[in-house]
């Protein structure tokens, strides 16, 4: 009776469990739950039986076609439920009888498509400015802790600092020297793709229907499709095998309500193409068989073997350093955690600033579309009313006064469309890019938190070795490899830092190009207006 | 005991009593008493006790000596006010004997000087704007209605309607048909002045201090000096001698405390110039022989024989109809209803028009100054962290960027300067001149009244010719003389359509012109700071 299942159920951010793992009945009307970061707790039983069974109904095709056929009678709740709790078991079953229990996630679908919330979402609808509402649970990295049964928050890097790893010719993971330091070894052409044509597909004659985004690589320039939950898998994979050496950005939010809104579908494969890019241009990730299974498949099979052996990958969490081969002398620890301390503190000072630009820009955003449009209006407006009211005056002199007042009262209400309108157009680009950093910077304490234990460790290794608990021999491997860690960090360092110049040199550029056109557009339009008026 | 003493005291707006002109006891402790605009009402006898104390004190030059040598004894205030009582009958009986009670105003100073408020204005500084704030009651003119005892509320216009008057050599006042239909007689050189120069003068070894402006008529070119309080007593003339046909605006508020500070001297120059300047504009006015000797006497005993002559003039109120003689075609009461009916619309649309630009110009003004100001200061402030944290990086690349987002940080904390200053260089001079509008705009109900009330006596002529108590001759010169009135409107009405059209013409051209130079001062600034990033 505590058999395992997995269930997957988005439930509201309040309670902090962003998905549910896995459950086990405590008894007593509890149940043990396990979420996505590995956090344990107890739920009411009630409260994810009631999730659960709504879950389930929209999981499986069998059940929602047959739930569907249910509604029209009505009344036959209790008739319903057994009906659906029966449906599930077999279909459970039946998926158990394929052989894994991966494949059963092959049919979970969070993404679901009849438009209500399976959680509590429901309020987290993207803004006007459309770019400051991803949850603050997404900011933060998923170090998906399954993988590493036994340690309950950071992955304990002990399994690596004492492992004498051998670095494998095809996973290899070279580190050089380059003008700015260590660096990752970046390929001779930047991989890219191109997240284009997203197309609405249905299953389940129309019952379940989806978005699916066309991916097309610039090494192969044949597109591959992809549904939002394809992008969550690979997402998962990326995290689980290399989160604990370099940040892997979350992709943007889930969405449940209006997820077929035209606008909805255009940002969202904005965002994934934002996401897309910053992996392609990472070489370690670009480089992995799971991101190039995702980009090259061929067909289903391919697909689907791939799949498979990307979730059996051993190399995962903290065993990716066994991998990381650089070829340089071996840092001490001093100089490992001087380093540390270095990238820690940039990466926080970083994250308070671009939470500041975020909350600066949102403001402004507001702004422009609120109370600065309202304001240009009635100011063109009451150049508007005043042209009227002159024209009543029956004074013979008034055509070219109250022409020319009208023209600038239209001027303005013009203004109004165009300072409410500018936000799109340049600080819409500037926000998503900080955006995207605000979600790399949340996951650098994760990361930098894998580190910081190996420091400790090694640290500790002295006190080890006269209790006799390691050799010297282990001291040395373990300062060898803390030292290999510590390029690893230096390398992704030095990869963001580039990355983040490039980013904010074009962003600022684009932002401030943008800007001089507003003023010199307004600047146009006042001058055209003035040429309106005699000059007396 | 009846006996009637001119107190001038200005009391709290909301009673509707701005000065209480005249004074009648009539027992239980309340007071008779008549403001200026001929409005008669009880007053508890306390209150008015009280006031009249205390502007006396401030009146009074012997008085304000004695009693600043009286506070210093602090307790004695029984002892102090009975001095003052016996110092102002002393006084009274004094300036009795000179022979005038007229020049018994010459020492009232309702522009004390010791920032004390004597009534209920302590409320109504100038605002940031510097344009919002004077008062409602100032906004209508007052109709000195002492001069037309027995008519309570609008002059009744009896009195001009029945007279066959004869327009004097000197006093007549023509109208002839220009381009734009019936205009008063312009002058060949419009007569203009120029406020200047606001010194500190004092009185009475230094405890009495006071501002004084010097005016320079472009015709004389020799300036005179005068202190707010006589632009007031000009006021009060012009009032009393034309409201019943010219809009007279009312002067720039009186204001009691911070009347010394330099930008408030500033403000009261730039509006008694405003309406010196549209007082010099007007025909009828600049040619009065009052407004003649306030700009041009040469020594004090000129003046104050001009004063005293001014003010026993009998040709005002309604009698200025009399010397208005229009060498035009006499009009029918139709004709002149009907016009009447379109000035009156015209007006109230108008006064609704500049109140709506009024509104809206300060809430923008608020802004730029306010939540605009400190919002670019925010962005300014975001892009210097973000180069500041940048800086920390220790990474080789950094500093072309750096020093960009520094730039571009600056450049917004300039905008923000920018932003908060514009409205003073451009939309200050929209906004005094509206409000100056908005004031002669307030004065036009009362001035149309007094037509109205006209058109309604003619259409009652029929009437009273039946009743045999006018004659068939009566009616006709009743008809002549509204025909005259209704020349005189219309004269008034041209004078205000042209001068509309010329200022508003200025005013919007100079509004659009300065905002052209604001956009593309901020367009160069960002263009400069673009320039210091890098094209990649």
């Amino acid at each position: 009776s505590r058999q395992r299942k997995r269930y997957i159920c988005t439930t509201v951010q309040k309670f902090g469990v962003s998905k549910i793992i896995s459950l086990g009945n405590v008894g007593s009307g509890w149940v043990e739950a396990r979420n996505s970061r590995g956090n344990v707790g107890l739920v009411p039983e009630d409260y994810i039986e009631v999730k659960t069974i709504l879950i389930i109904s929209f999981v499986f095709d069998f059940t929602s076609l047959f739930r569907a056929y249910c509604m029209k009678l009505e009344n036959c709740v209790g008739l319903f439920l057994s009906i659906i709790l029966l449906l599930s078991v077999m279909v459970i079953l039946c998926h158990m009888a394929v052989g894994s229990v991966y494949s059963f996630d092959e049919e979970w679908d969070d993404d679901s498509d009849d438009g209500k919330s399976t959680g509590g979402y429901g309020g987290s609808q993207a803004d006007e400015g459309g770019t400051m509402q991803r949850g603050g649970a997404h900011s933060t990295m998923k170090l998906s802790l399954n993988k590493f049964p036994g340690f309950s928050k950071t992955p304990n890097p002990e399994v690596y600092l004492l492992t004498k790893h051998i670095s494998k010719g095809d996973d290899r993971l070279p580190i050089y020297t380059g003008e700015v330091g260590p660096v990752w070894l970046y390929p001779q052409i930047q991989l890219d793709c191109v997240v284009a044509d997203p197309k609405k597909g249905s299953k389940m004659y129309g019952l379940k229907s989806y978005i699916e985004y066309q991916i097309t690589p610039n090494t192969t320039n044949r597109p591959v499709n992809h549904r939002y939950k394809h992008f969550d898998w690979l997402y998962e994979r990326l995290v689980e095998k290399f989160a604990c050496a370099l940040p892997i950005p979350c992709l943007p939010d889930k969405q449940v309500t209006g997820r077929f809104e035209e606008e909805f579908i255009k940002m969202r494969m904005e965002r994934l193409q934002g996401w897309m890019s910053r992996m392609c241009r990472h070489p370690v990730i670009s480089n992995s068989d799971v991101f190039q299974l995702f980009l090259n498949y061929r067909d289903e099979k391919e697909w689907k073997l791939g799949k498979r052996k990307a979730e059996k990958d051993e190399i995962v969490g903290v065993k990716i350093f066994s991998n990381i081969d650089p070829e340089l002398p071996e840092l001490d620890p001093a100089q490992v955690e001087q380093k540390y301390e270095m990238y820690s503190q940039f990466t926080r000072s970083m994250d308070n600033s671009v939470k500041e630009l975020l909350t600066v820009g949102h403001l402004h955003w507001k702004r422009c579309t609120g109370p600065l449009q309202k304001e240009y209006r009635q100011i063109g407006k009451a150049f508007q009313n005043l042209s009227s009211v002159f024209n009543t005056s029956a004074y013979p002199r008034e055509y070219t006064l109250t022409e020319a007042l009208t023209a600038t009262g239209k001027t303005y209400e013009e203004i109004a469309e165009i300072v409410a309108g500018q936000p799109k157009k340049d600080l819409h680009f500037l926000m998503e890019t900080t955006h995207e950093y605000k979600g790399l910077l949340g996951c650098f304490p994760d990361t930098i938190a894998v580190h910081k234990a190996a420091i400790d460790k090694v640290k500790e290794a002295d006190h080890l070795v006269v209790m006799n608990k390691i050799s010297q021999q282990d001291k040395l491997i373990m300062e060898k490899n803390l030292s290999t860690m510590s390029y690893a960090l230096q390398a992704e360092m030095n990869h963001f830092h580039s990355n983040r110049i490039y980013d904010y040199n074009r962003l600022v550029q684009f932002y401030l190009e943008e800007q001089v056109k507003f003023y010199e557009t307004i600047a146009e339009k006042l001058k055209k207006a003035l040429g309106q008026y005699t000059t007396m």
